[in-house]
């Protein structure tokens, strides 16, 4: 069979809805090997044997057309060879997980394959932004969910926006004549907060170096003090960070502490909670984000915490009319001002895209099925998890602020070792190695990464509904039984 | 049922494949809904009346969950109300269509839900782009495929790019220093370009003043004549945008002529082919795109021309290295120099999002399946559909270059009408009420807009491959039965 017979093509009905349940056939049977924890979680090959060709799954894009049949054999051989983010066992990003609601809502959004510019080829979705965005504003805590924003393709774009906003707001001439109209601006962020922050300063035209780098305690969070001490030192203080959830230890910066010197110098507070906004919705952990209602900003990454599969990122501002402002050009050709109906629901033009991806949909169904739960109950624990880790030495004594556990795994060869540079370079080994073999075995997967100076440690992420504590015990005692003799 | 019954719950296998398949059975009659002439394109209604809950559709977030059996008539409702553009009357967007291959691509996409920033957690995926990518700059013409790219999220952020780009390899120092390390820097662009280089102008610092119009001939080309005038101006300047069909007219640039000027004050060129770069897969219409080998950077939108679903938008480089160095933070979390695979694979540096969606797999599925029939065919006709429009009076007397059809449809009560202001203006408020009265009875929907000196026409633009010589009549007899009485 061939796409020719599909349709558009007359009698093309029949071919199609066969073909597409072929295809569904193939999902559904990889989403019942997700959940499996008798499957492996991957199946690791390097690059050049996949470009090789592996029993026949060929990449290359050749001149002649592929059967239909031949591309079900494709569609199977690519999540063949993929990694299932959805397994119980992969712990190796803050997203992971598949939530089957999500998953249905993100099948419809492809199949309605519109775009999100316009109210008049997206009605429904762009009401259902409205509406998610609003309930987003008055979780964060802001008088009646008042305030802007808008869903972007993920976290760093959504930070990207708040320092972009935060310069329009202070020197709104910049939009026309550019960062010379403006003095010289710096921004401020944590040592450990995410690396987006600081691809929008070189991207904006700040410069990296404008982006000064605030110093944090043992648990990773901001030392306050530490950025009124930077403030005073000169240039024009424009923007600052801070992190709910920061991206390797979970910690929380203390929004009020910030907000206080915020106010004091009249700057922008941005809150990336990226990762960590997920916990506004539980009564039990909200607390870490104490003063969140302060932000000028907030970045809130359904996609991550709250499990809406990839990509689900919304940018929150609380005063009205500045992303429009910031970004409007008034194209006539897509935002009519003499359209039947009210165009404020054209929110394209607040965007720095032109055709933007339905990214709110699956977030909708899933809260209409299930996210209001979180509201009630106390299903977003994280800090039990440091208790589970035996043989495996925490980074630092305290307890997690959040679902990340940073780790050292010391193989009894070190274990007498004195502490010092010999020990140092060969404990920085180890993760890699380990993480090297549990690819190979394809049976469970957790990051890892130095910061600061300590050496390479496991950062272990718990985002998965179905991972239990069984699992995690599979991962420490997958990394004993991989690095015992290392 | 409840979502507490679907995987990863205890038993949840069964439940989870019912409801998959009945949301499934939805999307299916969804499909065949979408190419059957009998349905309407839309069904309108204002937001007010969506906000108030249509036959008990309810868009607000309530605070309890809601059943499995209600989220099935959710997504009825939201295909309901929502606009088909995958109908073959849907004339309204660059893109439009609803191509089979391309679904299904989505569909196991949103399955697989992983993140293209590493080889490690989408080892095919990143294959893939990069297959796709050398192939792309191959047609482009660039030697052996050499260069450098990536997908992004639409055209406007891969225009973003490739200014972005351009700054960096001539001043390099604006990643660290920010623009107050360059000189004053202006941008040419063509006043029929797309809006998205202006806010890429707004948004990297330039300022929109520093972004400078170039004057276009009747058919809407940039005159090259007047771009030198405007280079020997003053100023530094960086970076001329050639477009490859313009939005509106669907005019090409004459690159060539572009390039050699280019070439001269050493400027770098960009070609926005992220509407016309698809007529690169025909031979017969690719010397419209003449020169375009001569471009530093090539935005080319698959998700226009091509029909592959939202999004997939490249931007292509001609020189490798230079989206690394200008947007590499390293962020030793992700992208650790001690994995075990050449970890060049791990693209996501590359760029200014941290995540990103996988965009490349329903393209890589669709060419696997029939694009390279666009490489030996001359299946992407456009510039007979000029000659169908007979009752209405095209804006300019040329062959349309492109697949857009630009017209005004002159009621009756002005055809006796002399020319001059009243007409005019009269004439300006005939495309939108004709549109409103169109997107209410809801048969097929097409855009308008002014453009300089021309008030409101309409622009006809045909993507979609469902679309036949009795669609676009059906077309212009609407806009005859809808407006006759203006």
């Amino acid at each position: 069979m061939s796409f020719l017979e599909l349709l558009p093509a007359k009698n093309g009905e029949e071919p199609t809805m066969q073909f597409l349940l072929e295809v569904v056939e193939i999902l559904t049977s990889y989403i019942r090997k997700t959940f499996d924890r008798s499957t492996k979680v991957l199946d690791f090959h390097h690059p050049h044997q996949l470009l090789e060709g592996i029993e026949g799954f060929n990449l290359e894009l050749s001149d002649q057309p592929e059967s239909l049949e031949q591309i079900l054999v494709d569609c199977r051989d690519t999540l063949k060879y993929g990694v299932r983010t959805g397994h119980p066992r992969f712990f190796n990003q803050l997203s992971t997980g598949l939530d089957i609601v999500g998953l249905a809502g993100e099948w419809l959004t492809s199949t309605a394959n519109t775009n999100m510019f316009t109210y008049e080829i997206a009605p429904v979705f762009v009401l259902m932004e409205q509406l998610t965005l609003k309930k987003m504003r008055e979780i964060v805590g802001w008088p009646d969910g008042e305030g802007d924003g808008i869903f972007s393709p993920g976290g760093a774009i959504s930070n990207m926006y708040s320092v972009m906003i935060a310069r329009y707001k202070f020197f709104p001439e910049v939009k026309t004549k550019g960062m010379a109209a403006a003095p010289r601006l710096v921004l401020f962020t944590s040592e450990h907060s995410h690396y987006s922050i600081k691809k929008a300063s070189a991207a904006l035209g700040f410069g990296t170096e404008n982006l000064i780098l605030l110093n944090t305690d043992e648990r990773g969070r901001v030392i306050p003090a530490d950025l009124e001490a930077k403030v005073i030192e000169g240039y024009v203080p424009l923007f600052v960070t801070a992190t709910a959830g920061t991206t390797v230890y979970g910690a929380f910066d203390p929004i009020n502490e910030i907000a206080d010197i915020c106010e004091k110098y009249n700057m922008w507070l941005h809150v990336d909670g990226a990762w960590g906004g997920g916990l506004l919705m539980s009564r039990k952990h909200r607390h870490k984000l104490n003063g969140v209602e302060r932000a000028n900003s907030v970045t809130w990454n359904p996609h991550k915490m709250m499990g809406v599969p990839l990509q689900c990122s919304a940018i929150l501002v609380r005063e009205r009319g500045l992303l429009q402002g910031c970004n409007s050009m008034c194209a006539g050709y897509l935002f009519q001002p003499d359209k039947q109906y009210d165009v404020t629901y054209d929110t394209g033009d607040k965007a720095i895209q032109c055709g933007r991806h339905v990214d709110i949909f699956k977030f909708w169904l899933m809260w209409k099925a299930k996210v209001c739960f979180y509201l009630k109950a106390e299903n977003t624990e994280g800090s039990f998890l440091s208790a589970l880790i035996t043989n495996v030495v925490p980074i630092f004594s305290y307890q997690p602020q959040h679902t990340n556990v940073c780790f050292w795994y010391i193989p009894p060869s070190l274990r007498s070792l004195p502490d010092g540079e010999e020990r140092r370079q060969r404990l920085h080994k180890v993760a890699p190695k380990i993480k090297a073999m549990m690819m190979e075995s394809g049976t469970t997967m957790v990051g890892y990464q130095p910061q600061g100076d300590k050496v390479n440690f496991f950062r272990m992420v718990i985002s998965n509904p179905a991972a239990t504590r069984s699992d995690i015990d599979f991962l420490v005692e997958e990394i004993e039984r991989l690095g015992h003799d290392l």
